[in-house]
């Protein structure tokens, strides 16, 4: 498969997946970290051909044959001790399941947890909006995500629920010890099915007239707070 | 001017634009929130002449068709009594700009700060990025911001610059007080004479592989942080 845009193909070098090839335009080619990846073939193209490609234009002058993204065993994330994961509910917006993946890596999450049907996967789109963190943050698929989140807090992990118009400040919760995160989708929020299998719905407060945060920006609040905890 | 998409079109009815025009898809027109509006002219149109009309795919089957965005004095951004407010440093990105305006209203920020040259403009994509908030948002253009910076730090607010590598962590930050968050574009940061305006620079730690938070989530992360000294 392929992926483009500079940070997506320098995260594919340095993480697990193999890089096969690379085009790069003349003046991309000439960048420090490109010139010393080890990388049996890399050509140079025009940016013209590299769009047609990677079928976008916002590849910055480089595209890569890497292979499959391979999805985390769901068991994996619950490997580490007290581990701070991210479950996303039927996120379809590519440029959103992106970045939240950007800053869950950044804040140090263990992995990003999906349900099977009904969300983006993790295209080239998805890579580019993560900035490569994709490469080096576990994400899992699960059949049915209330009961994989039912099955964790019987493991003692916390299950916090982001609701916009919840009860519970997210400022009074203590994100210490093991914690999913989960997040809805943009409009309709968390099914039911899945906030009824959260410990505790938890609310951002709203300063402002407009309706709510976005799905991105309510995670990194939640995710740093989190973060914070584990310090 | 045109804006398009639902978020923008309804919070363009609640702001102080005036919205002279509205075409919509028919599902869209049935949508309550648009029944009640006070619009004079409510047409049904197709979505392919909804995109001609509007120059983009993302209009949800609505555009409308509005008065110019009117940028805020910079005074009046100082006008209340300890603003929080955001400067952007060569934002050139509309979605970047937008995100951070939408979080920005969210948190209750008192406004926007831009320098003129070299920063996108409030254009309908921005406003379609910033799920309408920009209607409710005061966003002032300065010629130079660093002078700026240097004015406002004269008047008593406290100006942080966000910088991926500073020693000082945001967490160990008071934001109580007027506080202008400075935050530059994704890969170059602050421009020196900005960063040096600023009264302290703080980062947001990285716990990831990946090189930083974009510059959306690093302000959602601040904005947060700084909303709630103010509490």
């Amino acid at each position: 498969v392929i992926v483009y845009g500079r940070n997506p193909v320098r995260e594919a070098l340095r993480g697990t997946r193999a890089v096969s090839r690379i085009w790069a335009t003349g003046s991309v080619l000439r960048q420090p970290w490109l010139a010393t990846a080890a990388v049996s073939r890399v050509d140079v193209d025009t940016a013209a051909a590299i769009a047609r490609r990677c079928g976008s234009n916002a590849h910055q002058g480089i595209c890569a044959e890497v292979g499959e993204f391979r999805y985390a065993d769901p068991a994996e994330l619950l490997a580490g001790e007290e581990p701070l994961l991210v479950a996303l509910d039927q996120v379809q917006d590519p440029q959103n399941l992106g970045a939240v993946c950007r800053t869950a890596e950044s804040a140090g999450a263990a992995g990003v947890i999906l349900p099977a049907r009904r969300t983006a996967a993790i295209t080239a789109a998805v890579c580019k909006a993560s900035a490569g963190a994709v490469e080096h943050l576990p994400v899992a698929r699960v059949r049915n995500l209330a009961d994989w989140l039912g099955m964790v807090k019987r493991r003692g992990l916390w299950c916090y629920g982001a609701a916009a118009g919840a009860e519970l400040d997210y400022l009074s919760v203590d994100f210490s010890g093991g914690v999913v995160l989960v997040l809805g989708s943009e409009g309709n929020g968390l099914r039911p099915r899945v906030a009824a299998a959260c410990d505790a719905l938890v609310a951002v407060p709203q300063r402002g007239r407009i309706e709510s945060l976005s799905v991105s920006a309510a995670a990194a609040v939640l995710l740093f707070a989190a973060s914070k905890s584990r310090a």
